[in-house]
């Protein structure tokens, strides 16, 4: 078989369908993001603001974390130098997790190499450890779970999106006496709504299941301290595990659960994906530490980071820009049309210096194609009019449809 | 159900089979390595000597690799702020990435968040998209393997470790027309023997499989460039992929493979643990390039190494402490006794400050536990001479065999 041959034409494929991705290659400059230079292929560069980046409150540009990393490279040096169990544990990892666990009101925590990793082996591990449990998973649950899930080989059900209703029917047509698991996430990515977690956890309640919420795209940015939806709504007591991102608003790399001692301690002690890996460096345990600190006691980062949600969410509204109305700080500008979409993407980047990944199916539907705004506190009102600007410029020349005021 | 009481009755056999893992809470010093501060659950701290790290040739405390992590701070910050394709791209990947297909003699590269989930996507991704292809997976490849190769679902032959000739009946066994890739090590971690390479190419070639290699404990350390095993032996071109991490030689943390520009591009198309995750922070891209470009052409720390492991087997024939003989620079010191292997670990901590992990089931097989011991460059005739006389005084209490000289 010519493999290379088979790899081109599966690549080719995507090409055709409009699903093949180019990479920006971008290097973001400390203390002055969203501003960044771009590399063209060509060997030039340009300067472009980013609008599409998950470091969502800017604290991956913060002295804070920065300066926390630099200290621990200067105290401990560059990798961790094995897994946890064999010489990998560095006291900033065990830190970060007391940090953690404290964040989330609960009794341990436990960090892994990525979100995804934790995703996919807390979720692999419980559910292929616990004898006939059975999964209840909403249908829009991030890839990272489904491979945990999928892993585990347990028996499984999607429930309908946010759909406490569904879920309840689903669990009430299972064995009472099977053990249970609700997985599903606060924050969704791509439409930015909101679990109705209180909902969800009676459903959970009701039929004696573990609920597991992945916070990833809330943690840092909602409640008091900083814990996540939950948190704001005074829920994390009723979730089993509550999983969450260090690469997100808290501006670093890794993820983590959080949950009873026993919860993780299993975890901890059977996962292959967490036992089998070099743990994290310790700058990045430090880093992941000061930035927690931080958005636990400054209100100002959130409050300067709403704002800005709020300033884009206005300025499109007065160019007649359609955005999926939701309840979080991810703002959908809906173009319907994939290569519409690529094309507004590549003028955006070329002639205006704007770069917003465009978001095609399969992550969305067709049909559904958008692009992902994502405010931070670092965007200037200046940032936020040329934004709105060009787009309204480039819907004009698509011929796209604006929003009714 | 009461979950938490079903986690703690695993816990509690983990403990009774004498498997329970507790982690050793360390500070590297940056400089001083192996130096390090062991924390105890007391609060109270120890220096230690450590005798079990993965940093094989101490870059992970090189000046080399932490004026690049900092330097890369200073300019970028410090995370990557999304997915590779979604604004997570810095221009210290494209670089990085280029220095690995260089340094493997390969078109392209593509990394991982860890050597984990490098293993684990890459293999998964291919098994799983070449349609009825069959994998034959060396019987010691580590978790990561075989984890992805259980992903993928595919038709999977297990040949028996290091044999070429058992590999070739596997593979005369299955239809001639039938897609196929063999998946094996260079460097076993816990035995320390070395595959032959050359013969399983040989064989691999007769059937017209793909050959897939990971490097993950030779890279940095073989070959007159770092580029492992495989370049030691002249035998790059003749693997389709070489794995290998950033988190062991190269003393920082992330996974990579190398091969032709289709597959790479492929598996970057393709891979849910390539797409769906935060891409490595710039510093540790820019760690990793400085250490991979140092040990491309300086010689010193191999040789040193080198020099190093023969001393510690050298000491240890001295004292009569049976270790396994094997072509690497991984020395297990054989204890054959699970309880009495965590005792020895548990009292060179205690009262050598001597840190050396115990390795039992299931990492090993029962009766073959073991002391692995990996010297490294930084490790003096001092801390060699501490090590086989704490041995040499143990053994005795613990009434083990000497090896005959």
């Amino acid at each position: 078989m010519d493999f290379d041959a088979f790899f081109e034409a599966g690549l080719q494929g995507l090409r055709e369908a409009g699903n093949y991705r180019v990479f920006a290659d971008l290097e973001r400059h400390h203390g002055a993001f969203p501003a960044a230079t771009r590399y063209r292929e060509d060997g030039s560069s340009q300067e472009v603001t980013v609008w599409c980046s998950n470091d969502y409150l800017g604290m991956g540009q913060s002295q804070v974390v920065t300066a926390a990393m630099k200290e621990a490279i200067d105290r401990c040096g560059a990798g961790a130098g094995g897994t946890r169990n064999i010489s990998g544990t560095n006291h900033y990892h065990v830190l970060l997790e007391q940090e953690l666990a404290d964040l989330h009101g609960k009794e341990s925590a436990l960090i892994f190499t990525s979100g995804y990793v934790s995703n996919w082996a807390a979720l692999g591990t419980l559910l292929a450890r616990i004898p006939g449990i059975i999964v209840y998973s909403d249908a829009l649950n991030h890839a990272s779970m489904i491979e945990g899930i999928r892993h585990s080989r347990c028996i499984k059900r999607v429930f309908r999106h946010n759909d406490p209703e569904h879920l309840r029917e689903l669990m009430a047509a299972d064995d009472p006496a099977a053990p249970k698991l609700v997985a599903f996430e606060s924050v969704y990515s791509m439409d930015g709504d909101i679990a109705p977690i209180s909902a969800l956890c009676d459903v959970a309640e009701e039929f004696g299941a573990m609920t597991y919420l992945d916070e990833v795209h809330a943690v840092g940015m909602y409640g008091a301290r900083g814990g996540g939806i939950a948190e704001r709504e005074g829920l994390m007591h009723r979730l089993t595990v509550i999983e969450g991102t260090l690469g997100k608003a808290f501006g670093v790399m890794g993820g983590y659960i959080t949950g009873s001692k026993a919860l993780c301690d299993f975890v901890r002690s059977f996962a292959s994906g967490f036992i089998f890996t070099t743990a994290l460096p310790p700058a990045l345990a430090a880093g992941a530490t000061a930035s927690i600190r931080h958005l636990k006691q400054s209100q100002l980062e959130r409050r300067r980071h709403k704002d800005a949600v709020a300033k884009v969410r206005a300025a499109l509204d007065r160019q007649g820009i359609p955005h999926m109305d939701n309840p979080s700080h991810i703002v959908p500008v809906m173009v319907g049309n994939a290569s519409k979409c690529k094309w507004i993407s590549d003028v955006l980047m070329d002639q205006y210096g704007i770069y917003v990944q465009p978001i095609n199916y399969p992550t969305v539907p067709v049909k559904t194609e958008r692009l992902r705004i994502t405010p931070t506190p670092l965007h200037s009102d200046g940032d936020i009019d040329r934004l709105a600007g060009a787009l309204s410029d480039l819907w004009s020349q698509c011929a796209l449809a604006r929003a009714v005021a």
